[in-house]
């Protein structure tokens, strides 16, 4: 795993003003292993960006390479464009959450979901390194379907030319969870109400092959049907 | 299901230059039920502000009572107090994501994901109204699982007092889908890569009684193993 310059903690982040939560800050963490796994797990992130003094959040997919997030797209999309014209780049937040499970209490109050986040602040800058922008685009691929970059083909010079490629460092940046069962009040314990978690189902379907395909093409052993 | 002012066209949200897509128009959609319905299937939105000039993401609950949303949570939170104390409220984007499948092409470039987000832009403000409030209460239960606010214990006085909720408009909206197959180049369709569709799995897993339920108490039908 490539990590950029070592900060002074290597295994955490140094929280800051904007990463320590007002709310609930037991549940918040800046362990460097957590963040990268919460990361690791998702499919899109949401990125967010000011235009014209609004808040604009989409999403997006996303990859990572040591403490590097890369982001692509069009070179038509607005927030790519405006990361290629912004000096010293795109001010941008950056938000990945699963939802792990529905915590249904007693009381309407205590009810509450299992989840997992991580939200980076930072400034989005364009990769204009050719090599790493093809190594941005092996790690966006393998980040959806880890070992697939390597059994597709490369983008070649039209693609490449086609999509732009933003990056956005790990340094402002922390998770928050909440794991575990029902916090009711004492006094809630006698009513009636079935209380407890619902685990969410995650992993792969049937994967559904392309009409295209030659018949009896084996799937790939990345692909089975649980993950 | 309660509706706000009817627009000129009651069956789908106006487009505007912020709900326009600069890439892909073809995956917009205007249409009130589908952004409706995408609304209701999710969990958590990602609702984006603005701090001290640079935008902030954060992921949270949320509930839909026909043309408008409400967001919760305690009073000492950010975007709420932030929303309780800006005039006339606090400009946001409200986004939900589902990712449905990971779209697998022979291509690095035609890699892609089947997904259905909806972006809201407007002014989060306060809910004042006590009647209000308990009924933007019930709906952020009834979202998380349909029919549970009827079965739970509602707030009481001091957890009414500790709680903010904000309502947020359905007016600048637009769902955003990719569905269907692989899309490759057709020179590439020999080439020796699996290619198709992974769909992700949903729904509920096994259901996780609290300890302290008397033993025997049965799953209410509204929790199914599967939905």
């Amino acid at each position: 795993m490539q990590e950029t310059t070592a900060p002074p903690d290597a295994a955490a982040y140094t929280p800051t003003d904007r990463t320590v939560p007002t709310r609930s800050a037991e549940r918040a963490s800046y362990d460097k292993p957590l963040v990268h796994a919460i990361l690791d797990e998702g499919y899109v992130c949401h990125l967010g960006f000011v235009r014209d003094g609004a808040p604009v959040v989409l999403p997006t997919l996303y990859g990572r390479v040591g403490d590097r997030l890369y982001v692509h797209g069009s070179t038509g999309s607005r927030p790519l464009r405006m990361t290629g014209t912004a000096d010293p780049g795109l001010p941008v937040c950056l938000t990945v959450t699963h939802v792990d499970g529905l915590v249904l209490a007693r009381s309407a109050f205590h009810h509450s979901i299992n989840y997992r986040s991580v939200v980076v602040h930072g400034v989005a800058r364009d990769v204009t390194d050719p090599d790493e922008k093809c190594a941005a685009l092996d790690a966006l691929v393998d980040h959806v379907v880890p070992g697939r970059a390597a059994d597709s083909r490369p983008a070649n010079r039209k693609e490449l030319a086609a999509t732009a490629v933003i990056y956005l460092d790990l340094d402002e940046v922390s998770a928050k969870l909440r794991t575990g069962g029902v916090n009711d009040e004492p006094e809630d314990l006698d009513l009636p109400h079935w209380a407890g978690v619902v685990p969410l189902r995650k992993g792969y379907g049937t994967p559904l092959p392309d009409a295209d395909l030659p018949p009896g093409t084996a799937l790939p052993a990345y692909l089975t049907p649980e993950r």
